[in-house]
């Protein structure tokens, strides 16, 4: 079969016949209702500088604030400047900080254990399943995705792509500087086991270009040139007001958003010839932020 | 807060200190019991070069045949060779082909749809999990992970991450050139709606830096030039003996396998404060292959 110039040039109607594969599989939804924004906190704000893009992450101190108060500091005292992600697994994990999980030698406070904390009603919940493979519900609270356990009068952040929380030995109350974000399918079996304390809300792309470490060495990147390295991290409040972005997240307290479940849930176009089931994995809703100047 | 000579110095204790950590979060399990591997036939083997690195595929001809029959094709007339990924979305899947869905101009015929098939007593399927929240069972089929329907008779590959599918239109039987990979969170609700025919069985890392598409345009990649390409595509048993990698998958049906799934599913590691439910995710078990020269 000959590429000619006659059937390349068929590529400007992609757009077009593209269209209803597009409507049908995309936050198809997002186009029909968009959902309202909040604008994050600068105080929750960080900009994360990699050679391989920028990286915007938003605090959750509701969850964790002591961990996002060490981390804040942490950013402030520009600890992370210069240091690498050293420990990468594709479809896991890229961990990094200055490796010493165990800290010996650090200064640095180690942070005792924030994996869950107490239900309460000032926590809107949008739930998006019930009851999900890994949690009695699952559902939205002010942008992260969280499980809930009623009965026990819990809640958590959950693991899904994007999220960041603190390595830590197999001590609880070991977590100290290195952090890790989530690449890959959600590993939700570490749910309730770890302090998550954050997620990124834009440049997911940057961070999937981290380089990898191989796997037969656990992720592990022992020629630290090859390593992908943070070239600062800034705390969004720190950055004068005109220079400084602002990012946009998913309001998911909403009724646009409300919207966006349901149509997510339900899949009501044509392109479905085998209606799915009607659930939703809390890790699989676009939730990537805006960001204007 | 400095970082002292002294203290980067400590990078050379790394290793040993994470070991915990490793040891619990990782295919741990995969270092106690090594489960066996098997060849993958050269006839289902397809390398994918990309400027971002070698991209191993596996097809999979018991689920897809006739989608597998017109890949190969298009594989050994180098339909592919030079063409791009002209949509990316971060998240969900990296699209590559001529960019005509519907193929209008293309001499490439239509494939009627392959979404599922009959179960059958020699499709061995070693169990992960029962109920799953997006099938009424899910396991592996000869390496890959894949939905049943006991009670309707049916059996399909599901969409994780690094699984290849033919893209259409609301048609069900339009696929024809056009396929995705799958580099985010699992889109299982596509799960018995598309074509699978192949999964990436070595190099995601390459396909996890594959040049995205602006979300607001549904990932379309309007200036071509900035799109990741395909330097070319061969088939395994197309290339001389002496010359071709093998490929090793993980033995589905082997009793390390299934200890694998054991071990992922009773976290027994001192590292699990809160004990995580004891259930699988099908697309959340690292499979990533081998290859040898």
């Amino acid at each position: 079969m000959m590429k000619t110039a006659g059937r390349l040039s068929n590529r400007r109607w992609r757009t077009p016949l593209l269209a209803a594969w597009l409507a049908a599989l995309l936050p198809g939804s997002v186009l029909a209702v968009d959902p309202t924004w909040r604008e994050v906190d600068p105080d929750n704000l960080v900009f994360m500088e990699l050679h391989e893009g920028q990286v915007v992450i938003e605090l959750n101190p509701v969850f964790a604030p002591k961990t996002v108060e060490q981390f804040r500091r942490l950013v402030q005292e520009r600890f992370y400047d210069g240091l690498s992600f050293y420990r990468v697994i594709d479809g896991f994990v890229a961990q990094g900080g200055d490796g010493s999980d165990l800290g010996e030698l650090s200064e640095v406070p180690l942070i005792k254990a924030e994996f869950e904390r107490d239900v309460s009603p000032d926590l809107p919940f949008t739930p998006a399943q019930k009851p999900d493979l890994f949690a009695p519900e699952t559902g939205f609270i002010d942008g992260f995705a969280a499980g809930r356990d009623p009965a026990a009068g819990k809640a958590w952040l959950t693991h899904c792509p994007g999220t960041m929380a603190m390595a830590r030995n197999d001590d609880r109350d070991s977590s100290r500087t290195d952090f890790y974000i989530v690449i890959g399918q959600a590993p939700r079996y570490l749910d309730r086991n770890m302090n998550i304390f954050g997620r990124v809300v834009h440049g997911m792309e940057a961070v999937q270009k981290i380089q990898r470490g191989a796997a037969a060495n656990n992720g592990i990147i022992r020629d630290e040139t090859r390593a992908s390295r943070i070239r600062s991290m800034r705390l969004g409040s720190d950055i004068p007001k005109p220079e400084r972005l602002s990012a946009f997240v998913i309001d998911t307290d909403s009724p646009g958003f409300e919207q966006v479940l349901r149509d997510r849930r339900e899949r009501r176009q044509r392109f479905f010839h085998q209606k799915p089931p009607q659930v939703l994995d809390v890790c699989q809703v676009p939730m990537t932020g805006r960001l204007t100047k």
